[in-house]
């Protein structure tokens, strides 16, 4: 395998000899640099890096690929912690329908939203669903994004979950990033089950779930916390199953109304809690003595003009924060993460440390991946983003409109 | 001069045999488009277009483009009517200051905000200044910006805003695209008029007016009516001086407070009054009888988080809105009109047909750019954008993280 040095680098970004698993309160805005760097890959690893006054030389060239990077800043890749970018079309229409004035839950309430994602899915072939889901794929990593979860839920029968799956397993088998799978069968109540919730909670506890563990196709079970969805004893419910086949929690709490999520994501050990819009001061204080991360989705709340998650005094209040993308078609049609980084900074008052850690290694930890991605680390995969030129790390928030990223490399290897 | 046939296009967007002005109230939501569509453009204008139905065939294959556009839209492209694109240097520290806390009055108080950018700009040459910009126009027209408006204002000398409306005409002189000028001195009052306003407002009126009159350097007359800035008072006699010298007055009006710019833009004639964060009602009764086109600069209220402009409560009582980025270092570092166009949808309910016209039929008639740009239409001069594959032009804002722009076509030319 090709080996990979890149020398001149302007300013190389969150380096640790040895990485913390994650970062909260005060320690966020910490971002351990080297000016004037240089960076070796080896076999698709980080393998050295120092400064080019240190600079050993090259004493070997073979199968070494060179990279300048004058002017331009290296930094370990984005991980997006939380999408649904294995989806069917897409859903523009619901869209105008809101800026006209219906709500979210009034869509969904006339079949729109999540039910129309699942009527979609459903009709779509796997080979179509994996064409549309590798092309958004790519379309990520374009944008640095460097390893992703992408979760079920507009299956929501038990074949089409498993086509859903089976398709992040193929995602994942492109072998380009790497991929984690959730297994989100309680996303919805489908057309077939309303009014008959425990029917549809029986079908994904007994059928779905152990069809998943057999062909091993989930690395986390998640669940859609919320008023007309499932309620915090359902979740309950779901986690526990989910556990028994070995999968981790994750959940979807407290983005249109408070629901209790985050009080049963802490009780049932979830690895993440996502969105957070109607977060109290008591669900900060149960965070507090978790090892669940709170992750924030910003391109939900500035897709459906929500409350903004209180981040900053997440922050404030010692704790850590991650930020994904939520890539959906009904409530976050992006997965730009330096986008989200932006917004981060604009609109959540994270500084750009803060926001670029909530992206990287903070992500990196909710997916399990601290040991592997999130930081400039001997023995991480070698999954970088090169910069164009630009004066500092906070220039890429701060110029919020700007495509940035000149390279991305992934395994030691410019992706193209 | 070369010809240029684009067929098989899925949508040509904004069609008029004669285009109107401006577009008002319900009007803003027409559309008018063909599908399966071809575009002929000649001496760098739009010739001809039909649906390929009638497809009449080429006859004349000599000095002939032609570009397929399965699949992809074709559009007008975007106008913006408010940038400060050119500047030196970056406010990217201010940034970080408020994200720290500081808001803007505090840190413009501290000499930061306009007067750092003033000081950049007078230690930076005119050539490195113009390397600069260029550098932005450029990102700009990549972004599918097909017009511009750069206004002076950073410089606070008359020596150094005689340089930056020079650095304007040679960019206006690249002949990219049109470069429209505006001479902003009434920008801020620089350190060396501290406490004596009526001493600079002097040299505006009595020494930079007329010399850039003589030499030519501007088309409009601007000013920032607000509190510690420029009054109302201050403001009409800066338009009353500037249209002496030919140039029509266009206005910074309401962003931080309610200072009645937009009472002193229509009764000086201004041909639009731009921000509006602090907008009343009795200000839009006024906008009604007056061909002054009320512009929102979302960017800028995003990047601030000011309160949002009443754009949707403007459209819904009859008015025409425009929609444009405010291009600057210090409160909308961004000149991506496809994100603007993403916020008019999603922060103002605007719905894409009318964000649509926002930002080019109603810009360019904002710059009188109106027999020229903002639509398909026979004689206008053939700048466009060919989107990717999309499937609508709805999907242009929803997909607000995506870069959707394939090719941009300036006088009838492919831009690379």
């Amino acid at each position: 395998m090709k080996k990979l040095l890149i020398k001149n680098i302007k300013t190389l970004v969150s380096v640790y000899e040895k990485a913390p698993a994650k970062l909260s309160g005060k320690a966020m805005a910490q971002l351990p640099c080297i000016e004037n760097a240089w960076l070796a890959c080896e076999e698709g690893k980080i393998a050295e890096y120092g400064s080019m006054e240190d600079f050993p030389g090259i004493s070997d060239w073979k199968d070494l690929q060179v990279l300048d990077a004058t002017g331009k800043l290296v930094l370990p890749g984005f991980v997006d912690s939380h999408t649904h970018l294995v989806y069917a079309g897409n859903r523009e229409t619901e869209f105008v329908d809101r800026i006209n004035g219906l709500s979210y839950e009034e869509i969904a309430a006339r079949g729109g939203g999540i039910l129309n994602s699942a009527q979609n899915l459903r009709t779509c072939s796997e080979d179509e669903l994996f064409e549309q889901s590798k092309q958004r794929l790519r379309e990520i990593i374009t944008q640095g994004t460097v390893a992703v979860e992408i979760k079920s839920g507009y299956g929501l029968s038990t074949e089409s979950e498993l086509k859903m799956l089976r398709v992040i397993r193929r995602l994942r088998d492109l072998n380009w990033i790497p991929v984690k799978a959730t297994f989100l069968g309680a996303h919805a109540i489908p057309v077939e089950f309303k009014g008959n919730k425990q029917g549809y909670l029986n079908l994904i506890l007994d059928e779905m779930l152990p069809q998943i563990a057999k062909e091993g196709l989930a690395d986390y079970i998640d669940a859609f916390c919320e008023s007309n969805y499932f309620s915090a004893e359902d979740t309950r419910k779901i986690f526990e199953a989910g556990k028994k086949y070995g999968l981790t929690p994750r959940l979807h709490a407290e983005q249109l109304s408070h629901s209790n999520g985050i009080k049963t994501a802490v009780e049932c050990g979830a690895i993440s809690v996502d969105h957070l819009e109607f977060c109290t001061d008591a669900d900060i204080e149960l965070l507090k003595n978790s090892s669940t991360m709170p992750t924030v989705l910003p391109g939900a709340a500035f897709f459906l003009n929500l409350p903004l998650p209180p981040a900053r005094k997440m922050i404030d209040a010692g704790l850590p924060v991650a930020f994904a993308s939520d890539y959906n078609p009904g409530s976050s049609p992006s997965g730009n993460m330096k986008l989200m980084m932006s917004m981060a900074c604009v609109q959540y008052k994270l500084n750009p440390e803060e926001a670029f850690n909530a992206v990287t290694i903070n992500t990196a930890y909710s997916l399990g991946l601290e040991n592997e991605l999130g930081s400039i680390t001997p023995g991480k995969r070698a999954n970088l983003i090169l910069t164009k030129n630009i004066p500092s790390l906070g220039f890429l928030p701060y110029a919020f409109g700007s495509d940035l990223i000149d390279t991305v490399i992934l395994n030691g290897t410019v992706w193209n």
